[in-house]
Order: C-alpha cells, then structure tokens, then sequence
C-alpha cells in the first residue's frame, strides 16, 4: 500500500491537526522534542493574563499549588500508576537523583547500583554523582543482563525502558521481577516511552519511576519531568530534596521538615507554573485518542520504514529490532553530515555519536509520507 | 506631601506601565510573586509558535542550549557578579542543594552547617535534608551572631539577605569576613534582595549564592532560580546533581561525567526553554531603569508607609526595621482575617504565620498611592 493510502486510512490522522506543524515538513525528532500541541499557546497566554495578572498571588490557591499531583494524576493512566503516585515536578535526571537516594536509604547494608549501560548518560552521571556523596559502587550492565547480575549487595537498580540508540523496548516484568527477587528496588526510565506505549508500572510491580514530558508527550523543550513512587514505598520515599513544596504543611512555616503524606513529598521547590500549564494542555490530547491507538500505529510506521528501507535501500544498517520489542523510532547507521542533508530536504531526525541517524515515530503527527520520504532521503544521502 | 504628589514626582512611575496590573488593585505581594511584564506572554507566543514550531529541534541550536548562562549573565549586574559565575536552573531549594553541597566537599574535616534561624524555612529543610546523607550537624544561629557562632567546626553557613517575615538587612561584607575568618564559606540566599537593591557579591568574596526570579525579578509564578559560583571556586564546584546538562560536552553522550569547566557545571537537566524566555523577558526591565533607582524609591516607599503609619495607625505593631538596613517590604503584626479583609479592599499583601502581614514594595509597579490605601485599610481592620 502507498504511504498516502496509508495516511487515509490512518484513524489517527486528524489528530496531527491539533499540532503546528509546517506540512512541508517531515518531522521526525519527536523522540527528542515533541511538536507543539497549538492549544500550548492559547493556554499559557491565559495563565499569564487571566491568572497571573488577573488574580495575582491569589492564583496559587486557584490550582497552582496543586499543579504537579493534578497533572501527575492525568499521566497516571498512560504509565499504569493509580492515581496519587505521580508528580509533576523538577527534571528527569534531578528526579532520578531523588529515587535513587531514597532507594539507597531503604535499603541499608546495599553498597551496590546497577545502572543500565545503554541508557541516557545522564542517568548513570547522576547515580555516580549520588554514590560520590554516599560511597555506594555503580555498576553498568546490559539490560537484559541485570537481573543475573543483581545481588543481595544491590540496593537498587536503573533501567531506561527503551533504549535511546537502537529503540529496542526492554521486558519491564521479567527484569523488574529478576531484581526484585534478589531484593534490589527497580528504578524505570520512561522518557523514551511515556506517550507511546502502555506501561503498567503498578502491574509490574515497579519500585519507583521517573520520566520527562518533552518528548511523545509535547510538553515543550525542557518541560518538567515526572516522578512515580509506587504506593507501598511512599510512607517511607526520604530524598535529600527536602524543598518546603515537598512539606505537609508547607505554608505552616515550621522550622522542621514532615514530608507530605503522600507523593507530594516527592516535590522540591516552588513549582513552575508556566512550564507546568504547558505540559497540561499538552496532556489534553488524551483526551481525544487512545495510547493502545498510539501503540498500534507506532508499529505501523515502523513497519512501514523497515519495509521501505528493504526495498530502496537494503544496504542501510538498521540498528532498531524488528519485532514488536522496539520503541517509536528507527535507528540507522549514518553520519552527521547525511543528516544535516536531510535536513536541507526538510526532513528532521537526529543523530548520536558515533554513527547513528534516528528517526522517531511519533503517531500523532508523524505520517507515513514522512516515513517515506525519511527513505528516499536516506537513499539519496547514503548511495547517491 | 500626599501620595498623589509623590507619584507625580516619581521618576519611575511610567515603568509601571510595563505590567499588566489593575489600576484599581493595590498589588502589595510583589516580594512572593512579582507581576507580570506586559512584554512576557508576547514573548512566549513568539518562543511558542516562531521559535518551537518553526524550528522545532534546531532551536536548540539556535540559543536555547545556552540559555541558562545567557540569562545568568544578564541577572549578574544586579548580584555585582561579573560574567561567567551565574546560571539559570532548577528551583532554589535545589540550587542551595547544590551549593552545600559542594561546600561541605570542598571543606573536609569540618563537620557543621550553620543556617540563618530566621530564613526561608526550606533553607534550613534543605541543609538538613543534606546532612542526612553527609553526617553534618545542622545549627540554627540568628545571622548577627553568625560570625562569632562559625568556628574551624564549619564548613558553611547560609545567611538570607533580607529576613522574609521582619524585612531586616543582613550586613552581607561583616557576615561573609566573619565567617571567612574561621575559614567557613559563606553561601548567601538573594531570594528577597535580587532586584530591589544592589548587591555585590563579587565585591563582598561571596563564596556561593542562590536566589529566585519569581518575586522582584517578575519571572512568574516558580520561574527558574539561579546559582552563583565565585570564580575561585570553579574548578572545584562539584555537586551531586551531575546531569547531562552540566557535562563538559553533553552531546558526546559519553558514559562519564566531566563537569564543564565554566558556571555551565551548576546545571543538571534539560532546561526549560518556556520557563527561561518569561525571565528572560522579564530582566527586559533592566534595560529602562537602574538598580539605584529602584533601591532609592523602595527605601522611600518604605519611609512613606511608616509616616502613614506613624500619622493613621500609631498603634501598629511594626516588625520592619526604620532604619535602611531593611528590603522592600514593611511587615505589621495582625491577622489572617485581617488580610482577608483587605484583600476585599483590593489591597493584597500576604500573612505569615503565625500573625505577620507583609507589604511588598516593587518599586517597578508599586506607587505611593497603594502605601497610602494599604495604611488607610489597616485602620479600617484593625481598629474599625
């Protein structure tokens, strides 16, 4: 079937409506900054004019204060979380900080953490930033290696669920119920699939999670990441982040610190109001689609790429697994050059060192003529 | 003179003009969130729909990335810091995070933190939250008796510039040379001094500071805060919140961590592009008026509101000191009910407990007759 075809009979197609997005373009980084949802405009201009000026310093207790457990309830649904262990707040990697800290607290006598030796980097600086100040061993190992590698030495472990090069999805029951049954507490890194594929952090039992908005969840560049704390921990999730956001009380003004009861006391500092509103409209999408909808055409453009790819370029090094065990992009080997020529034909993908061009799928507006045109592209700058 | 003349006579009256205020509210919580700049919701539209949507991913090639120096540096001549030792991240609680952080491993051996008794209580929430993880003993001292408390025991000490609940001055050169007497370093909270007096850090050998662009810096309701770096300490600001944005060359995607050699360290994750254009937009101000300016009508509204006092209200219970070593905000002892009274007057301050309201002066908007109806509406409660 051709790639229009395809587009017309894509059920998710009028969705790509709700972003603004030039038509000429192919856009495929949204694995690393999402569009930009058009109702993103229309709600900051009214939380700064209606809000801000309209009610002043009373706006906080309007629905600011409460922004982050509002919004973090409305991400619930898309990783599996029941509603109160998720919070809008900070960035991902300062998130991860916090989990990992309190994963370490909760588990005294563990002088060990695994990190994921394929993940984002930041996640593992940060794990060896935390173990400079508290003297625990980092370890990196291969996903699909750490449950054999985890011991009753480590304390905790952090895995990326979908690998930022190749996009090879990992097995979030089997490696989380592998650590869990050496006692080591099991760290998610969502970013690279919040937004695009159901997760079940309650149903797979997961200790603690954090991901960012920024990506398949169009929160904006830099937007403010989540943090989840799965229910049975949050009596006792201590982080050394004890901002007064974070207090029972926090207006009481007391000179001692009392986490809130519940995942508020995951939050730190004043939240940002701005960043967080953005992530908020972005979230109404939602609203209008299913993520089992999103899923299913993440795979179909994936499929479609590999199917392209096998008939215009079989040279093509593809990094990213063919089976359904993959994210919502499709890795090749190439240079920085190929995509800073893609680029000059409108179509927009990222590279990472050393050789890798990715391509990311995302299904609420990428089309399949942009997957195809993302070929003939490659085509031109790889053998032309 | 009546209020009317003297805002006649204001030579910053018509900056006012540059918020988006009501004439008929008399906004008097500019020291907990500033108002908004007309020039900021203008700004996120076009950072929204030109610089997101039409460059999408390149954007952060086109000034984002550094942003947060960027903005640093235009926030330095209001802290006296010269170029190169400020950065626009995370919260403030985070950014104090940081800098004890990175005092106490810059200070072996010394085994104590002191913190202002009288500070922001997430101050002091932080630095214990800190010492959890390090061991160190966490003292609450007044910050007068800061220099003769500090002893070769104390590796650093938190002072807040200006006291939030009386408005008091803290002598930031006496303060810093006496805690540098003992060899402690002194790390400075500006949350309620930036932007209403000048401040000299560089001047006074301040070792660290942090603060928020959220009240007289008009940044937004939880903006991104800022850390300060002396230049001396550099090479050797190592904090545990090693994310990928203070990594030497991020985009190396390498697996360990190497701090960049600049204030670039003091980040830790992606930062938030929409956050940082409203401050950025915001600090526009600086390019009409002078610090100077600002510092002389503060002090002046603050005389002016202690004459209608001394004329209307003889019997209030005044918190704030007389004399200049005091901030832009005049703290009367009364009652919650009280605000809400005055609030239905149009008169917003705010109340800290447990029987504390404040005023705040923003000279950027504040005007004579807002000091003239607040005092006439203390009357009314609290003798009406």
């Amino acid at each position: 079937m051709s790639a229009a075809d395809l587009d017309a009979r894509d059920p998710l197609a009028g969705i790509r409506a709700e972003f603004d997005l030039d038509p000429a373009v192919s856009y495929l980084d949204g694995n690393s900054l999402g569009a930009p949802p058009r109702r993103v405009a229309d709600r900051l201009d009214d939380v700064i004019r209606k809000q801000w000026a309209g009610r002043l310093i009373q706006a906080w207790d309007d629905g600011w204060w409460d922004a982050p457990e509002r919004i973090g309830d409305r991400i619930g649904p898309l990783i599996g979380a029941a509603a109160g262990q998720t919070v809008v707040c900070d960035s991902t990697s300062v998130n991860l900080f916090k989990a990992l800290a309190a994963a370490v607290r909760l588990q005294p006598g563990r002088d060990e953490i695994l990190v994921d030796a394929r993940t984002f980097p930041s996640d593992g600086y940060i794990a060896d930033g935390l173990a400079g100040f508290t003297g625990h061993t980092v370890r990196r190992v291969d996903p699909v290696d750490m449950p054999a590698a985890a011991s009753e030495r480590t304390a905790a472990a952090v895995v990326n669920h979908v690998d930022y090069v190749t996009g090879r999805l990992h097995d979030m029951p089997a490696i989380t119920d592998g650590l869990h049954a050496v006692g080591a507490l099991a760290v998610w890194d969502l970013c690279h699939s919040v937004g695009v594929l159901p997760i079940q952090l309650d149903g797979c039992g997961v200790d603690f999670a954090v991901g960012c908005t920024y990506k398949f969840l169009n929160g904006g560049p830099g937007a403010p990441a989540f943090i989840y704390v799965a229910r049975k921990w949050l009596d006792r999730f201590e982080h050394p982040l004890t901002g007064w956001a974070g207090h029972r009380d926090p207006f009481a003004m007391s000179s001692d610190y009392t986490g809130s009861a519940g995942i508020g006391r995951a939050r730190a500092g004043t939240p940002d109001i701005l960043a967080m509103s953005a992530v908020d409209a972005a979230l109404d999408i939602w609203d209008l689609v299913s993520i089992e909808d999103v899923r299913a055409k993440g795979l179909a453009l994936g499929d479609f790429f590999f199917e392209c790819l096998d008939e215009l370029l079989p040279s093509a090094s593809v990094l990213t697994p063919r089976d359904p065990a993959r994210g919502h992009q499709v890795s090749v080997a190439g240079t920085a050059a190929q995509l800073k020529a893609l680029a000059g034909r409108g179509i927009i993908g990222d590279f990472r060192p050393p050789n890798v061009l990715r391509f990311g799928l995302a299904p609420l507006y990428t089309r399949y003529v942009d997957v195809e045109r993302a070929v003939h592209g490659l085509v031109s700058v790889q053998t032309g």
